[in-house]
């Protein structure tokens, strides 16, 4: 059971058409495949894992972008196998692929983005996955493919583990005209993003400059799928795809001049709302985190910079004795200590504090004397939990959201193989 | 139920007394204080905890160490409460306990040496410790407290969540003579030393300089404690304290002149002996560990420095996913790779090879032709797992020892307070 997986109700942008089936890669007939097509013109950019194992469709990512960046035309996404550590074979069956779709859509290989999820170290299964494709490409011409039902299908068609689907939507105001942003996500375990997350896909019908898109992406992303983290264990096979097809026929650009107000507030509308889709989606990783019973949001202030904070934040974040006693509602402030103590940042133990929602638990190196186990009880027996920690040494901050460690955490890692 | 921990047969070391008795400071009138007295001149040496938030005992021990390396006469421990978190407070009451011990014993309070372990961030009970303490000093003067049982006390007064004591002993010849080397150590969990374990006391009956006391320490935790994990958390109590009695009559040297045999042969044999103690000090905590059921080695070669190579093995060791396939005996080669790729250690993919025991596993950048699930399972299936990971590019290896993730690391730490 996710943890107050609530996203704000999705809509579909235009310039999207979306085919999802059942390729056969999962052995139980749920969906496995999505092909998602772009309409000419529609620009990308990409961030993807920093593993040094990383997946063959990642590689091939990176190499098909710098041409596909200003026209990308297809995304095609399997579930159930991630092509990673499969080598030379992997890569030529992934290019193979993009082949098959670019002849099917009649576009070039390069405008082909090919992305993986699932079991790490087998190969994908070619026969099916050239059959699915040729059927996906039938499907993108149907008139439901841009339909809000195509984009469920599609949320749910790129999951593993994940317990329910993660698609979200937000709107602005460009020119006087609504732009939309839409994405999805997938991913509940190894989740510890280094520049993304496992998959997750966000479209705009504003036209936007590929060197925008990758501005955009970068801010949006530090403050959400990069401060994220399930088990720190970092994927590779993580894939976040911003693409803009333009056929709201509105464009939008950051560099307004400092006296063209109307611009500067309209990339700044669209920034928030498009860090609220990622963030939204990042967050809803946390909540539908294998095992997770709490959401946990670490707030780091008073850093000397956001990098400090965020080390701190994960230390706490990634500490099985934290996890295991937010899991066991445990206001367990000793084991926090011991996980900022652990973190590598230095910092002054008497001028740190720590407090449990709104009730403050250690400071001046100290238990806070106003502060008793059934006020930090409280806190910690919500579902959501938010610990605030001031370093005190600076101006800086950082939040990381985490899940807790729980007994499901440890059924599915044992009985799933990933 | 440990996981094979089977220690060679401990023997007292001359020069050394102990005391063991319940002062009341867990609450269920198990052992919780140990005081150990040292005859006169002996040396010692220590590594504490690199956590920004150490003890306040680890703070009283680096104030000490300097005055009383070449001299020193007590060390007194207490498990149950860390004295960790307790500020100024916390820090008067071990410079008070010290002190008693000093007047009980009629040394100076800066030869005492003080140690706690349990529960974080509560004040110690004053009155009960110092009743203890009055009352152990006493028990210093019975004839047994020298004896092997005195010795076996003090193992079980130091635990926590240990559900074995541990202790353990080596014989070397030094100058025709019988030296001994005993040690004990405590800790289950919050277990990734940075410069020592949880509590680790190791004693020899040798005359050592303090010097060549702190180098033969420095040499041994390197491949013992500072080479094992439980779940990545550094605890704030960290102290391993390594003493020479004397007692044996037999001086000890590193410095041996190039041409003196003997004297070189002598400090090797008992840096030998010295790192064995240690080792297996270190690996049956690791047997012990919260919830193990698996002892697992990550042997990493191919390292262009020792550093490196320990960051990977650490990495996999850490790894939750990978330590929640090996609680299933899930031959996860998959999840290995991941590990290995999300290190932050360059290196080449293509290159590194992965074996599961002596089934080669991965190599050239995908699974390996002679693999088999079947080969890989049958390794898995064991209590004692090696994985070898060869980075093929340089010289240098390293080995790190870690245990599972299992439901019940999930139960010990949702239900104690650490």
């Amino acid at each position: 059971m996710p943890v107050n997986l609530n996203l704000p109700q999705a809509k579909p942008v235009a310039g999207v058409e979306l085919a999802t089936l059942s390729a056969g890669i999962k052995k139980d007939n749920s969906p496995d495949m999505v092909l998602l097509r772009l309409s000419p013109d529609s620009t990308c950019a990409g961030v993807f894992t920093q593993s040094v194992f990383s997946a063959a469709p990642v590689s091939l990512c990176r190499t098909h972008l710098p041409s596909c960046a200003g026209n990308v035309r297809a995304l095609l996404v399997n579930s159930g196998n991630a092509n990673a550590g499969t080598g030379e074979p992997g890569l030529l069956m992934a290019q193979g692929h993009c082949e098959a779709v670019a002849t099917a859509l009649a576009v070039s290989t390069d405008a082909v983005l090919p992305f993986s999820t699932g079991v790490i170290g087998q190969l994908l299964p070619d026969e099916l996955m050239r059959r699915g494709i040729d059927q996906a490409a039938t499907l993108l011409d149907a008139p439901d493919a841009s339909s809000l039902g195509a984009w469920q299908a599609a949320a749910r068609g790129i999951m593993t583990t994940d317990t329910e689907p993660k698609l979200t939507s937000q709107v602005c105001q460009v020119s006087g005209k609504q732009v939309t942003i839409t994405g999805m996500a997938k991913g509940a375990g190894m989740i510890q993003p280094n520049m993304a997350t496992m998959l997750s896909y966000v479209f705009t019908d504003a036209a936007i400059s590929v060197d925008d898109l990758n501005r955009a992406l970068v801010e949006a992303v530090d403050v959400s799928f990069n401060a994220i983290t399930v088990d720190s264990d970092t994927s590779t096979n993580d894939s976040l795809i911003l693409a803009a097809t333009g056929s709201a026929n509105v464009e939008l650009s950051s560099s307004g001049s400092a006296g063209d107000n109307q611009r500067n507030n309209d990339w700044s509308g669209f920034m928030q709302a498009l860090t609220k889709v990622c963030s939204d989606l990042a967050q809803a990783i946390i909540r539908d985190a294998e095992g997770a019973t709490k959401f946990i949001s670490v707030h780091v202030a008073g850093g000397k910079d956001r990098s400090e904070c965020k080390q701190v934040a994960y230390a706490v974040a990634n500490s099985p004795l934290v996890k295991t006693a937010m899991f066991a509602s445990d206001a367990n402030v000793g084991r926090l200590l011991a996980a900022i103590g652990k973190a590598g940042v230095a910092c002054d133990p008497a001028k740190i504090s720590v407090s449990l929602g709104d009730v403050l638990a250690f400071e001046a190196a100290g238990i806070a004397a106003s502060y008793t186990e059934e006020r930090g009880a409280a806190v910690m027996a919500a579902s959501e939990i938010e610990l605030f920690i001031d370093l005190a040494q600076g101006e800086a901050n950082a939040t990381v959201y985490t899940s807790d460690l729980s007994h499901d955490y440890v059924s599915i890692n044992a009985d799933y193989r990933s």
